[in-house]
């Protein structure tokens, strides 16, 4: 079966945003075993998104739009699929009461142009929008199938993975599927890794091998082709087995597992709290503890400290080390941590200060330095990092060495055993 | 003229990159004027891309492709593009004499293959590709140009900047851009912006207006075409300038700017310094005002309080207030930011409490509730506000609250005058 995705709106045509949603959808089709074989971006114009829509149907069995189900007058996608399909539009009041539901608890007046969401083609399938507002449908004629998808990519992602994914594995009876377990690294260079792995690399046929380069760190895909994901998980296991067995700790985590959350797991099993004190990073690494649902079970809380007057005074790190070794240096670090261990009564506390930029740097002290702490009952571990980049990829590297810190000395069972 | 980008390879095909190449040719050409009305993705299958390639060549007058000239079997697009303009292959010498210069330059030695990159439709005109191997061609027929352009981004923006622009713009006597404004809103919905400038929708002609929903707010895009950037701001001015008269303060900001900037840039004016007190944002509000270049001018630090103990001992909140409204609630809000103004010494503070989810609410306190305050020499203010979606979107809106928040009393001159 051929699939053809057909992304619509102007930011894309003018090029003012990348189109994240085709390849969002293009992966999980092709994980479905549905080949892409077509992407057509077109912008909210009837004829031509009449044209796109029409040619599709042509060279495709299953047609899937995102974007342009919107309250405005810009959003056509739904109408002009409709008249395709030769379905007219009606009102749908389930849509309808949803929307005022919506309205309601967001506290926000409803228009009359919101009304426009709930007009449904005839006999359409719909999907509920449990992130939004606009709802998709599916429309099937000549053993073909049209899907609207919304635009905002949380919106639908949330429909694909919910509805539309079952929906088509029930209608295609689909049986074939590609599988890819991903393994993340951190603290390895790419070429360094393709070198520990290379042997496996060459060897590759079915799962298949791939080394992509993350702001997290390396990661490594593996990909089966298989009838099941019971099957496709058996081809994988000895090849991910043979990897984490030659890269040990370097592999931290497996596909969306984020560092955050192995540190959040490492915590909570060994019912342990943390908090962070921060300067370079500003409060992205409390942030970031924080995303993990039920971080509130161990994260007592941080202390942002952008001045030496708040590392001195809030945090008590003594002057003479702040006078002596200056903000940016390991004595500091040391300090804020276990200061911020004391003061917010956590069993670990990490730290970081360093120089972000990017303005500041000097020929001892470039900027990109960054010095790391963790401080726990068994006493304080630091590093050295030397970061480049933007000011925002360098606070977001310095965030996620101050994570694998974490998780390296829970690991180890040091700081608090 | 109406231009459609073609852009082929597996990876786009299987989702495994985001297609930026399309991104960057669609914002160049739309900057000189030249109309992107269709953007395809195919394979490196002979059938499907000169299906593709005869249909654009149909509704567009200029077909540009990116990708598949490389030296394997598997790059097939200048042979394909050939055949559907009708001419031989043949071998330039200049070409091959530029390759071998390159392999000697990196003191690699040619295959064979590498010379399929030396194969030129007879005729085309040659794009050297300085950053690469594989030259890029041009070739017209019937008033129709298509252009083939390297897949490697670096190679192909290189090529485009170099030899394509100038290419074009003398081929087609271009003398006409497109330049947009973006005005970023918060505090109003979609539906209910579009009420206020209906008008203005309806009357667009040059500039044209378009509403984007982004996770910062909804953003207004203004666009003209004119023969340069100063012609093009005159036809703009004037609808900017009555949009942000309808909206006031509702438009924060303009093009790139964030809403940590304007924050960052009204403290910095008025010489104030600014301190936060965060419990479901985590750290994030604090991450954000520190992702600005020189906010350790401005920004004395923060406290992350994810417990009742923290935000009564270290911020130093009133354990009544804790016990009788509870720590989501607006007294905690207001007592979070008082204390952290004082105690981080700052002019301003902003705080946040609520639940991000996705558990722990409950009928009064539903997820996604969360209080705001910003406390200042002059007082204190508060609000309730009521988001929707993930703990990330709720932890976002809500630190985009707290920022708006600021920004709103920073220029009506509240809390400190």
């Amino acid at each position: 079966m051929i699939a053809e995705l057909v992304t619509t709106g102007s930011e894309l045509l003018l090029g003012q945003i990348v189109n994240t949603n085709a390849a969002y959808m293009a992966r999980e089709l092709n994980q479905m075993g549905i080949d892409v074989c077509f992407q057509t971006t077109v912008g909210d114009n009837r004829v031509r998104m009449k044209e796109v829509l029409v040619h599709a149907l042509t060279r495709a069995d299953l047609v899937i739009t995102s974007g342009g189900l919107g309250p405005t007058r810009g959003d056509i996608t739904k109408e002009v699929s409709a008249e395709i399909m030769g379905r007219e539009m009606e009102q749908d009041e389930d849509c309808v009461a949803r929307l005022k539901e919506h309205f309601a608890r967001i506290g926000r007046e409803m228009t009359e142009n919101n009304l426009r969401q709930a007009m449904i083609p005839e006999g359409a399938h719909i999907f509920v929008n449990h992130a939004g507002t606009a709802p998709g449908v599916a429309m099937e004629r000549d053993g073909k199938m049209l899907v609207n998808l919304p635009g905002p990519p949380s919106e639908m992602k949330d429909m694909f993975q919910r509805s539309l994914a079952p929906y088509l594995v029930e209608k295609y009876g689909i049986s074939s599927i590609i599988y890819s377990r991903v393994l993340h690294t951190y603290g390895i260079g790419e070429s360094m890794l393709e070198t520990k792995i290379d042997d496996l690399i060459l060897a590759q046929k079915n799962p298949t091998l791939a080394l992509l380069v993350r702001p997290t760190g390396v990661i490594i895909r593996i990909t089966a082709k298989a009838e099941s994901e019971t099957a496709a998980e058996a081809l994988i296991a000895p090849v991910e087995n043979e990897i984490r067995a030659r890269l040990g700790s370097l592999v931290y985590g497996a596909d969306d597992e984020k560092m955050e959350e192995i540190v959040g797991r490492e915590l909570k099993t060994r019912g342990l709290t943390v908090a962070t004190a921060e300067s370079c990073t500003g409060g992205l690494v409390a942030s970031r503890l924080t995303d993990v649902a039920g971080s509130s079970e161990y994260v007592k809380g941080g202390i942002v400290s952008y001045t030496d007057e708040v590392k001195a005074k809030l945090l008590g790190v003594p002057r003479e080390i702040l006078a002596q070794h200056g903000a940016v240096s390991e004595p500091t670090a040391r300090a804020m941590a276990e200061s911020a261990r004391r003061v917010l009564g956590a069993d670990i506390a990490v730290s970081t200060t360093g120089l972000a930029g990017p303005g500041g740097g000097t020929e001892n002290t470039p900027v990109g330095t960054v010095f790391i702490a963790a401080a726990g009952a068994d006493g304080t571990v630091a590093e050295k990092h030397s970061f480049t980049g933007t000011r925002g990829q360098i606070k977001f590297r310095a965030s996620q060495a101050a994570l694998a810190l974490l998780r390296e000395e829970l690991e180890k069972n040091k700081l608090c055993r």
